[in-house]
């Protein structure tokens, strides 16, 4: 067996963390975690974990836990650079930049556990002899509070190569293969290697492009959203939005990526959450704590191909531009951009 | 000069409030006015009022002030009864059931200062013998704390008569011009009759359909979502969503009502709120305070009327299945659904 793969981990919430664990659980993985609001609480006590793939788990660490993303060692480069984060593309830091010091040219490969659409590109051209894998998580899991990890669905992950057309292919796919050797070595998990990434980018796009910002926009989780739709009503809210939303996306990425989705997929997306967990989506819970939201990778980007593309998007376009100004407003709270500055500026014109 | 006319005015707030203290001013009305959260305090110091038109008014109370909506009286009917209420017809009672008893056929005047489209309709229809007045204000006016009224925007009011087939033609356009003339005669604010209640209708819809619900769900006041629209950026959430919503509308108004609101109404109704005032819509300020919005008639009745007559408004559809589900939640916090309830039924299918 080759030596155990060096892996730094970016991003340690709630999916990062059972990322780390489940890796450390296969004994082919060291994992160093960049932690930032949980660093105090777990380099004292560890992270306490409540996991339906690993049961319960007290004082568990990584084998490193440090506090800025390391530079990276000429001796002992990192295999595999994982990032958990939120990808917000419009909110710096980048992607980019909160890895580059830790990435060796030609040998660290990126993984992006990370929703939506293009977000491989930026990492392509930044680090162009580096592979960049793509990784689509149904995990559902949640940091309840610094350190205490929830883990409530099981952790499937479908990994595939973001091919780079520069590098060798069968070596992207080789990687990919072996992350998913190392991640599946648990025996706990649920990890596949899907070779067609659009598809299950797409697929997961029907979810997170539609009841995403529809959730954040009205603070209705997906069982009320549903429950709100009368059945009898023809303008019922799934009928305005969530369906004919949808719709758009699966033209989108049949026009843009030549990705069929099939019709079925709609009903299913509309009620795969359970009804009675009453399932936030992760823009929701954004929202409500007043954090960016996403909408640039999930929605902007699908929104962007399929108009790219020819196709009319209206109820997409419409969700977009109204997300745009809520992560304005965040940017405000934020200290990013001041109202009354750019007030008198206008005024001044 | 004829007699004083018996007025019941219902909804004291900013704007009824205002209404009321001017028509007293004119010395041709006696005012009763039906209070429900400032009663006590009303009843007990009068309102205090701050207004731009009238200056500072200490300790001021209508002829009589009513916790309930009265009977009318055989011997003294109401010649006009105002209602400055909000209009939701979504949510009980509707404006017919509350002001029923105080209407006596064929002689009270019901004058609705609310905005919207078909709003007249159910109250043709429950009162086929009384005259409706169309009330269109452009006044800005709120009640700060129960009982305290600061107008700081000019009372201008536009009447004109919701024209009713099978009455009197003339009667009705009389009707009309004599509350011009009641209201007017205080000589500190600007009344004017219009016989075309579509068109100045329509025309404020440009603004009502528009930023009042996108301004409550995105939160974000008219002054910043302009300038959260960086001009230089072709995909900026005023030239998404804004403008094109309003020419939605336009489109709308034309082919439903014949009413040509001109292309110019568009930068006028973008920019018509001075960017210094960062002015919330009314609809914003509902929701931050959780109470139901008037989105049926500012949104579902434009919407339901350019689509029957053809109009393809994609984007004021999208935001009235946001509105939708936004009022469901509202009702679900006020106690007029039960989401657990509702949930456990459709599992039980």
């Amino acid at each position: 067996m080759a030596e155990k793969r060096r892996i730094l981990l970016v991003g340690a919430g709630g999916i990062g963390t059972m990322t780390a664990f489940n890796l450390e659980q296969g004994g082919l993985a060291t994992v160093t975690a960049v932690l930032r609001s949980n660093y105090d609480v777990v380099k004292e006590k560890g992270f306490t974990i409540d996991s339906c793939d690993h049961g319960q788990i007290q004082g568990w660490r990584p084998t490193e836990v440090v506090k800025t993303i390391p530079h990276a060692s000429p001796d002992h480069p990192y295999d595999y650079v994982i990032c958990t984060t939120k990808n917000i593309p419009d909110i710096p830091p980048t992607i980019v930049d909160l890895i580059r010091p830790a990435i060796t040219p030609g040998h660290s490969v990126i993984v992006l556990i990370q929703n939506g659409l293009n977000i491989e590109k930026p990492l392509h051209q930044a680090f162009p002899q580096n592979f960049v894998l793509s990784g689509v998580s149904l995990m559902g899991a949640d940091e309840l509070s610094p350190g205490e990890i929830l883990q409530n669905d099981k952790d499937r992950l479908i990994i595939g190569p973001f091919l780079s057309p520069n590098l060798d292919t069968q070596a992207q796919i080789d990687s990919a293969q072996d992350f998913v050797h190392i991640y599946s070595t648990s025996g706990k998990v649920d990890c596949t290697y899907d070779a067609d990434v659009l598809f299950v980018r797409w697929r997961k796009l029907m979810y997170n492009a539609v009841w995403n910002p529809i959730c954040a926009l009205t603070d209705l989780d997906t069982s009320r959203f549903r429950l709100a739709s009368d059945p009898s009503d023809p303008a019922s809210p799934l009928d305005l939005l969530v369906r004919p939303a949808m719709h758009e996306i699966r033209a989108a990425a049949k026009a843009a990526a030549n990705v069929d989705l099939p019709e079925s997929l709609v009903e299913a997306m509309v009620e795969c959450d359970p009804i009675e967990i009453f399932c936030s989506p992760s823009m929701q819970q954004d929202r409500r704590k007043k954090r960016f939201i996403e909408y640039e990778n999930l929605v902007g980007e699908a929104l962007r191909e399929g108009e790219k593309a020819g196709v009319g998007m209206p109820i997409v376009r419409t969700i977009y531009g109204l997300c745009k100004a809520v992560q304005w407003r965040t940017k405000e709270t934020s200290g990013l951009v001041d109202a009354q500055k750019l007030m008198e500026q206008r005024k001044g014109r």
